[in-house]
């Protein structure tokens, strides 16, 4: 009924003691019911007075509309500014709006901690000599299982493990590309991944992309067409910064469109499994007949980033992509590939997945009641049913390099736009991640970046 | 005695009680004398009748002599060899002479152990998130103060930590090159540098090595002069395969050539800590004053290799390799520096170390003095004073392939010797290595390598 208009902003709502009397429901349902709404920042309570009305969905930021890169293919410099953001950054304790994973309260480092003992106990000898190229078998089984989530039968032998899915990305790049050659990503795009086009010296291809659905379809086939494109290089759920999720008949689209042009795609999938919705999205991989997707994923979103483990499924590229992995870092150490083959041997991934989810959930929604509250009022915001990230749109005459400057005095960091293009678009622009638990730092740090923005809009 | 020539092989020697009478020692003494003897492979007991002399330096088969590869730059296409050379090599069971790190037998397997149970038992949450992208600080305190050994005083901040040596020695070739540049190596060298060469498409110049003090200095120059050389790759220590160690005052002239021509070098340092004489050899780095060498190294071959961490001394180039290493993998694994952090804090690794030189230094010794008794008599072979490598050069007629395949068909692998070269050379050679404790299946195994070959030869 909030959603629906019913309940506007600042409405007082039903005491809990009517809902019980009136809806035949427990006074701890009751309570519960509004605990839950005000968690999420629906709702909130007054002393003495009762709850009411704080959020709602029909008040939200407006959307961004779908991005309009050039469509040539550049050059990437985000190294640069990159350096220039990180010294800005790190000139002194700050409030980080920055987190690129869940903060550790939010990830099972108690069974991680049983999985490391059990290994301290067994462990024999088995993680000192070269391990296998493709990554410990047992570990490569749980992955193959996990797959099923979104849709494919992976055989392990299909998989190879990497030093997170950073490394995995690259390898792919290497395998199928070489300098020069034009890659096409979204727009905008995480600048890791930028960032290791750069470093191969090929080119972007930025591709107009929707903040709900992903990229254009049309602008892709007509980007193939004209042969621009050597590869693809695509985060297809919940990418970072967009929070986009391309619907599963759009991938299916996009496969075919991979087919159709003899185009392989690199799916960076690490956000896949941090959907809000109960049901997990599925992947191109999932719709590749011809082996032209490499598909890459890691646990870093989910378990423990500093393990650095990823992998890779490389489809026709498989062969290519082992080879290039061992004359890279050779094999991946196996000592954390161990620690989390005991940690999904303990199967308590999925419930774990759960409440992370739900915890996301709750804090972009917190974030999102906050940015409504304290931001210009033009200000576009995306709406992400997953992953960790929000990107906001302020009016054209922001620069929030700028911004950042101001906000580091304050002890604020965020992820200035222009780091997300190779076009040094999107000065207006900046990602904010719910990486953390909302708290009064969090409120007061998105309260003093709405504060500066507007000061700036003077 | 024996090595002067005074006593010959075959020669018995002074019994055990005439030792004790005549030299004022005492019988365990005495005894100590003629087991060591004895495991160095010097003299051999027969039953009732007391010590023979088994093996001498002075017949030792005669050393290679410096290698005389072609002068000019070539792509390299060792990939697809040693593609063809593992599904050989991975056919059966077999008893390995490829052994690329010590056995487990002879690595520290108690301590590192009692590592990872203190690290399992006190770590609370640190290895979780995302770490310093340049490596946990307190493991590079380890590392610099290690690096006085070799001769300099390094801090902790010049380090970058890796993926095994592998991965810096990579790095550090893009950082100051790119594709169809030409790098100047060893001739022979070890091929997992020319798989990081040609997995960049840049083209390798061969350059004249001596089996004992290493690369020609003058060809190095003359090649510098022609302005061919962007960058150089050289294992100055017990290099792999030929075991040729540069003596320091030829390092300190490199340093000197370097700077003249302010070419940059790689440095790969992995076998420095394994030198049979009492003195660690130093490095070009210790010479280094303009920055312009990148040491890289790793303890994958003293404590264990499949933890898989390396690290490297930029120079000059620290902050591009930095730059690199994000870009490729991002921060190495906070886990198994923490172990190995715990187990340097034992500061056992001296003693350790001294063990295991002498272990390897006796395999080394077993290993030529069967080389000397089963191979044809104009057999060719190092006399490496460190490292894990044998460099066996086999008449000219015998091609090392077919060699393999036959030893395969037998159960025993070695690796060709083709593997080790840009220009498809030395196809009679063999690489043999000291990583196993001698006992009676390497015996047979080098017997019948022997056997082969002069089959061969027939």
């Amino acid at each position: 009924m909030i959603g629906g208009g019913s309940y506007a902003v600042g409405d007082k709502l039903p005491s809990v003691r009517s809902l019980h009397l009136e809806h035949g429901i427990s006074i701890s349902t009751a309570l519960q019911v509004y605990t839950h709404l005000e968690k999420t920042g629906w709702v909130e309570a007054r002393e003495k007075s009762g709850y009411f009305v704080r959020y709602s969905h029909n008040i939200r930021p407006a959307l961004p509309p779908v991005s309009n890169p050039l469509p040539t293919a550049c050059q990437v410099q985000v190294n640069e500014k990159l350096a220039m953001f990180r010294k800005t950054a790190s000139a002194q304790k700050t409030i980080s709006l920055i987190g690129a994973s869940p903060e550790t309260s939010l990830l099972p480092t108690a069974k991680l901690k049983r999985a490391l003992q059990l290994c301290a106990r067994e462990l024999d000898t088995s993680y000192i000599p070269y391990g296998d190229i493709s990554g410990y078998e047992p570990f490569r089984r749980h992955i193959a299982k996990h797959c099923l989530n979104w849709g494919r039968a992976v055989l392990p032998n299909e998989i190879i493990v990497t030093n997170g899915a950073i490394e995995a990305a690259v390898l792919c790049l290497r395998a199928v590309a070489k300098a020069g050659d034009t890659i096409a990503i979204e727009s905008p795009t995480f600048f890791g991944l930028l960032l290791g086009i750069e470093s191969l010296g090929m080119k972007a291809l930025e591709i107009p992309t929707d903040p709900v659905t992903g990229i254009s379809l049309d602008a892709l086939e007509d980007a193939f067409k004209k042969k621009k494109v050597q590869a693809c290089l695509f985060v297809t759920n919940y990418n970072n910064p967009l929070g986009s999720c391309m619907p599963d008949s759009r991938k299916e689209q996009l496969a075919k469109l991979l087919q159709q042009y003899q185009v392989p795609m690199i799916e960076d999938d690490v956000y896949g499994d941090l959907h809000f919705a109960p049901e997990r999205p599925r992947t191109v991989k999932s719709y590749d007949e011809e082996g032209l997707v490499m598909y890459c994923s890691s646990w870093s979103k989910s378990i423990a980033a500093g393990l650095r483990i990823g992998w890779v499924i490389g489809g026709r590229y498989h062969e290519r992509i082992a080879q290039l992995k061992f004359m890279t870092s050779a094999a991946t150490g196996l000592l954390p590939q161990l620690v989390l083959t005991k940690f999904l041997d303990q199967q308590r991934l999925d419930l774990h997945l759960k409440s992370l989810r739900q915890q996301l959930n709750i804090q972009t929604m917190q974030m999102t009641r906050a940015i409504q509250e304290y931001f210009p009022a033009d200000t576009q915001l995306t709406r992400p049913n997953g992953g960790i990230s929000l990107w906001v749109v302020l009016p054209p005459k922001v620069n929030t390099w700028q911004l950042h400057e101001a906000a580091v005095a304050q002890g604020i960091t965020f992820t200035p736009g222009s780091l997300f293009s190779s076009q040094d678009r999107y000065h207006n622009c900046i990602r904010l991640t719910n990486a953390n638990p909302w708290d009064e730092d969090q409120e007061w740090a998105v309260q003093t970046l709405g504060r500066l923005s507007s000061e700036q809009l003077k």
